[in-house]
Order: structure tokens, then sequence, then C-alpha cells
């Protein structure tokens, strides 16, 4: 089993040019995006039980890339990423190469710097002057730690002596924020029912007055109010909640301020649309997915605190002197301020991104992504069988199928059968929502390789589904 | 700023390139485990703020590559995880490469079966015959998800209404245990206060007889015992908490059993060794870090639970059907089980690399793993000025510098000025931590390619290093 140096580079150059090949049929317009493959055939391959084929390792793999979605096709406008980044790839391929922890500086001296410079870079974009954070394991961990460190500053003996026994404390968001704020509220034993739904807009915003309210009624009730959680960015409809105004409500009550950017946090790379998030300074946390709009590999999400050193305070434990050692390393070590001890490097893959496009790459690239939205909110309006459903101020276009000579009530299921008939013919990979009752298909525009031209075909495609989905009825 | 399909090639085949040789020069005797680069150099390369050299990524990967840690080296004794996986490496390109999230079967189908098979097969190996579970971001989030299932069981109403107006919940732990056990407690609002530590007999074991009594005192407090977390492979010595008669005291007093087996689980793969975890099958929930002792590149953590049924408990959320639709694919999707909502494919690193080693492969490493710790352990033993600090019974050697003609008191700075001089001579890098009041060398014997010519070098360099050390005093 034993493999020479020579056996070593051959089998990798072999798998180095799947690599290559996997990357350039990902180019070609007649890509599959999701390949039709059944379950049975997959549970056939792929099964650990069968020595025989054990080390052809490099057919498992073709195998593998020829089932796997194409997440880097511009026609993947599944979910809130879409795209392949070269240079996060590089910097994923260098990570697993060097395979380091970024508990210590000492482990990972590069990576720390790195780390530390980003999360400075962001912070500052936020509006945190001495601000700054840790990169954590996605959106909905970065939500949990925003609460925890809140949890933090509002009833510090819960690190020591847990909340039974203290009164209950009281969480806000809006109706359309992310689900992970709710499991959040489970997660650090604030419980769900603590957390109050604040009721949005017509365009999905949430109600700064009906906040106010729900703030007050609380209060009434002899609850605590202790953190609003502002989405920038809504899952479904792309929407950005009034930060001043929500900002100015956490000021007056004292409440920590936290805002959900995972989706629309790189709108501040935008002069053009920074605008969204006008009052995200007046914030104390920040969670912002590089791996959605930045086009980073997954995962690469960053949480930033106006005062990180709330973060030393939440994660400082007896115990860890066998991995931080006293010394000048211990103000470099980031397992200090971190929940996990082992921790991948996330940070190398988004430097070098940022290093290739520079600020002003980013910007071009968001504006763009940007106009590409509207370009398709247009497609949308002029169609007469598709209906807009949502006002698009950033990339998530949500529209319903509605043909002539349907009725209202068959809208929905020929809205979910039309996107269910492209994602079975592999064509482009879209996903479906309700927005109240009305299931919509909701289209993103968050692949820097998207041009008009596919968006042309995305809409050909839709109509071409939509002829056959009423034809089979 | 676009690039040609050409030149995309062209640049990924340089890097390529890079990526061989880093890996051939780590074969080699003579390398530098720890290159010794001091911050302000590295802090001169690795800036942000200088687009001239924007564009010269291979240079910056170069730069990388030669400032970090050669943690695949066999001399890289330094933490539990050491080596580099040829398999697990490529795992890790393909999963960069698909970029793909774990939430739904649809966009990961390949990784969700893979994943629970994994799962699976690993449950099955704990002594969970109807048993999964879910991979984590690392062992310090399979402890803390353990107490969150646990919590659910003891006070389910804790998910809805929180923990304020509960009675305190306590956890037991060893003395050894990790330091996460106490921020999993601060995390889901336990309370570190409320985690007792349980001594531990001269070799590191919990004494079940003290847990015993820990429990019925607690009783006798008013307070409600609900976890013990046993661990499996300590930390500092390696030695595993007796899990049959922890399982028994649980059994009687109706506690969650958790096992951390974030170092030790992967002992289950090997006959000769396993008996250190009898009882396994005992508890309720299992963490075990493949990316330790099987070698995948980190995070791989699988959190295992005897009734998995408690992660749907746990997770179980509205708003998610923007994600999770209705149809046969919502038994597939894991995002029903998971804290995260997206959430990178951790599973095929580890898939490929079973395929290739097989349960005989892991075993024959892990076995010879344990034969060379019982070499060095002699080793140490057999030298005048070394001394064996802990009953090695895994891969943990623990010893203390003690030359000839020098008091007992400054045992400590010597090892610790041994260990450093090795390590900022890039020699072979191994840790420290305390025992007790003692300091000691940590060495760690986890890489599938070390050999005993390894081991003879390193104690050679420890000798070299002692007399350096006293030359200089």
């Amino acid at each position: 089993m034993e493999m020479t140096q020579q056996d070593t580079r051959k089998l990798l150059n072999q798998f180095f040019d799947s690599v290559l090949s996997y990357l350039e049929q990902g180019q070609l317009e007649t890509e599959i995006i999701k390949p039709a493959v059944s379950l049975e055939e997959l549970e056939k391959i792929f099964t650990l039980d069968d020595p025989g084929s054990a080390a052809n390792i490099k057919t498992l793999v073709d195998q593998y890339l020829a089932s796997a979605v194409r997440t880097g096709h511009p026609h993947f406008y599944n979910q809130l990423f879409s795209g392949f980044s070269l240079y996060g790839f590089m910097g994923e391929v260098v990570t697993a190469l060097t395979n380091s922890s970024m508990y210590t500086f000492e482990m990972s001296p590069v990576a720390t710097l790195l780390e530390k410079e980003l999360v400075t870079k962001m912070a500052k974009l936020v509006g945190y002057p001495a601000g700054g954070g840790t990169f954590v394991t996605g959106g909905s961990n970065g939500n949990m730690l925003a609460m925890l460190a809140a949890r933090h500053r509002f009833a510090p003996q819960s690190k020591w002596k847990g909340l039974s026994g203290l009164s209950p404390l009281v969480a806000f968001i809006s109706h359309d924020a992310h689900y992970s704020m709710l499991k959040a509220a489970s997660q650090v034993g604030i419980g769900i029912e603590h957390v109050k739904k604040i009721p949005v807009n017509e365009q999905g915003q949430m109600i700064a007055g009906a906040l106010e309210d729900a703030i007050l009624d609380a209060q009434n009730k002899g609850q605590k109010p202790f953190f609003v959680g502002a989405t920038s960015g809504t899952t479904i409809r792309g929407v950005f909640d009034p930060l001043e105004e929500i900002g100015s409500i956490c000021s007056e009550f004292d409440l920590w301020f936290h805002v959900d950017g995972s989706w629309g946090g790189s709108v501040l790379l935008s002069s053009a649309h920074r605008d969204l998030l006008a009052g995200a300074e007046l914030s104390d946390s920040f969670s912002w997915c590089a791996h959605k709009m930045m086009g980073a590999p997954l995962m690469c999400t960053i949480a930033l605190f106006k005062t990180p050193d709330i973060l030393v305070e939440i994660n400082q434990i007896s115990g860890t002197d066998y991995l931080f050692h006293d010394g000048q390393d211990i103000q470099l070590d980031l397992g200090n301020i971190s929940l996990q001890c082992g921790r991948r490097v996330d940070a190398l893959k988004l430097w070098l991104a940022w290093k290739y496009y520079g600020d002003e790459g980013y910007e071009k690239n968001i504006d763009r992504l940007f106009a590409l939205a509207g370009y398709a909110a247009k497609k949308v309006e002029q169609s007469a069988q598709l209906r807009l459903m949502n006002d698009v101020k950033s990339l998530n276009i949500c529209f319903q199928i509605r043909p002539e000579n349907v009725s209202a009530d068959a809208y929905n299921d020929i809205t979910v059968a039309v996107r269910n008939r492209m994602v079975e013919t592999g064509g482009p990979m879209v996903n479906y929502a309700y927005i109240n009752s009305d299931l919509v298909i909701r289209l993103i525009t968050a692949n820097f390789e998207l041009r008009k031209t596919h968006l042309d075909r995305f809409f050909d495609q839709v109509n071409k589904a939509v002829d056959f989905v009423l034809a089979k009825k």
C-alpha cells in the first residue's frame, strides 16, 4: 500500500488533470447543472463495503465530479452563493496541503496575520474603527455568537452560573429574519418563545415602530429586552432592514444591536449601494458571509464586533495552558477568542481572492451583479406570464408563473412544477420559497461570471418549461 | 483582469507544480518543521494594502508555503494530529472544486450519502446499532452538541422557554477533561460552575467512586444532575476514563452519558486496543475527530448519538421551508439535524481515505502508532536524564528533562527551554503542558509515516538541545 514518491506524483498529476477538465467543462454553455443520477445508482457506486474497488480512487473522484451539482456555473441560481473563485480555490488547496489549525500563532503564523487583517478591514467597512472579530463556521454560528455576546453583556454571571434563576431575556428580530436566529436563542438558553418576531412592511423590512411597541410590551410584562437582530439582505426577498431607525431604538432602550449581514454584508464594498446598510456602524455585532456575495469557497463567514474584547470575556477559561503558553505570542493566539479549539484556516482563501480583486475589483463585480438583478427584474416585468413578487433591492428576484387562462389558485403549483422541470432536465437551477402564501421562484444573481446572455437563456428555459408543464396538464 | 481558459490552465498547472514540490520537499529528512520567519518579515510580505503585487498570487502562495509549519512531517509531534493524507487531500480539493453545501440532498447528493454511511458505520463501531449523528466543526462543537442534546432530554421546554426559571442542571467531567466541556456549559446556559470536576487517579482516569459521591452531593443540594462527560483519550496524558463503571453509574442515576472520544475514538478501529473504550456502547453520545488519529485533513469531527432522533428534536424549527421542500428528499436533507445552515462537505475526504485504507489499513496504522508510542516510552525510560511522567496507554508520551547535577526546582525551566530550543532551530516540533505542577514535554505519535528512526532522531535532538541549554546556563 506504500507509494513511492514517483507513484504519488503520477497519481496527483492525473488527479490535477481531472480537476482541470472539470473546470473547463464547466465553462461550456451546454453543461448540465444538476446531473440526473438516481439515488439508487449513487448508492451502488458509493459504498464503503467494497474493498475490490478500494484502490481506484481516481474513478471514484471522477464519478463524484460527474454527479455533483455545478455550483460554479452561471446557471446555478439556487442558493445565496454561486460561482468558482480561482484564487479562493488555490487558497483552499494550500489550506489542505499545509493542514494547520488556527488556535495559536505558533501553529499558523501567516494565517493568523491574514485573519487579523481581514477581520480588522471588514470591521472598518462596517463602521467599527476599533473593531475586530473572528472567522466562524457560517452565518448561523455568527448569529449565535452575537447572541451569546449580548447575553454576556446583560447577564455576565450566566457564563458561570447559567441562566437558571435569572429573569427571561427577550430578543427581537423581523418576521423575515433567518431561522438561525431562533436556533441561536434555543442554543444559548434564551428559548425560541423569547424571540419576538416584528412585522415587516410590504417590501419585507422590519417596521421600526412595531419594534418599539414590542420592546415596551415586553418591559410591561416584566421581561428583559436585551437583543435586536436586524437583517441586511433577507433570505427570500433580499431586503435590508432600516438600520438607522433600529439603531436609534437600540440606543434608546440600551439593547445589543446585531446585524445579520450574512447575505448582504458584502454590499459595504460598493459605494453605489452601501446606503442599504446605512446605520451599520450603530450596531454592536455583524455577521458577514464572504462565501456568498464575495464568491469565496464555503465556508467563509466573519463575525465582527464593535468592541472585540467581549470575545475574550466569553471564551476565557481555565485548562488551556497546554495550548496557550505565556509569552508574547499569547496576544496573537486566536484560539483565545474562538468557541472552537481546533479550527480550519478559512482566511487564506479570502485573503488571496482579495489580493487579486482588490477593493475595486469586488466593487465592480458587486455593482455588476446589482445591474444584472435589475436586468432580470425587467425581464420578469416584460413577460406576460411572469409576475415580479418583490421589490428588487439587491440580488433576489422573486417571481411567480401566471400563464394566461390559468386560474389564480393554480399559480403556486405551476410555479413549482416549472422550477422542478428545469432542475430535472439539468437546466438552470433555481430555488423556490414562499412570500406569505405565494410560492415564488427565487432567482439569485450572485455569480461573478454571470452575463445578460445567461439571464436571457434562463428566461427562455423558464418559458420552455412553462410550455411543457401546461402541455402535460 | 479576465483570464482566458488557457491562462487559467497555465496558472493552475504552475500552482499544482508548487503543490507537488512542497509535498516532495516534505519527505526529505533535512526539512525544517517550523521555518524561522519573524513576525516583522511576515507582516511585510502579507499585507492587503499593496496593490502593486496583487496579481502575483503564485509568489504569495510560495511564500505562504515557505512560512507554514510542516504538520505533515513525521517530526511534527506538537498536536493531536500529524501527517499528510493523500486521499484526504484529494477529497479536500474536490470539495473546494465542487463547492457545495450539506443542507439538502438536492444540493449535495453524493456527499449526503457519504456522510450518512460514515456516520452509521462509526456509530456501529461505538456500539450504537441504530445510531446516527452528524459531522460537526470540531471536538468542542461535538461536546457542545452532546450537552445541548442532554439539556433537551432533561429540560425539553428549554428549547422554547429557555433555562430561566428552571432549577440548575449539573454536569460532571473529570479533572483532566478538555476545556471545551466548560465552554459548552457556558454556551448552552448551564454555567461553568455547574460543571463538577471529578478527581482522577494517579494515571489520570476519572475515579468512578468520586463521581458517584459528587452526584449524590449535588442531589442533596437540590441541584439536578443531568450529564456526565467521560474522556477517551485525555489531552495531556492520553488516558481513557473507565467507561463501564461510569456507564453503570449513569444508568443508576438516569444521566446522559457522553464520551469525548475526540482524541481516542479512533482506537475503536483496533481490535488490539479497543478495550480502552470498553463500555462505549453504554453512552448516549460520542465525539470523534477523524482529523486526529485517522489522519484526515482538518476539520473532520463526527458527533454520534445512540438515538439520533434527538438531533431532529433539537433542530426542528419553523421558517426553513425555503430550504427544505416537502417530498421524499426531506428525509435525506442533513440540514434538518445540523446546528448549521450552510455547511461545508467534510465527509468526502474521510470517505476517500477510508476507501483507500479500509478498516484493515486503519487498524494496522493505529496499532503501529501504539507500538511506536511504546518504543518512545522505552527510549525515555532508558535515558538517564529523561523521566517518564505518564503511564503510556495510548499515543501520549509525557516526559521531563532531569539532567544530573541540576536541582529539582529547575526541571520545569529546563524542560521548556529544551523544547523551545528545538522549535526555534526548526527541529522536531513538540508541545509542552503541565501535569499537576510538573511541566512536561508531550510527545504525540500520530503520524502514519512515523518510523522508529524518526523517534531515534527526535531523542538525539532532545539530547543536543539539553547540551545547548545547559551550556548556556
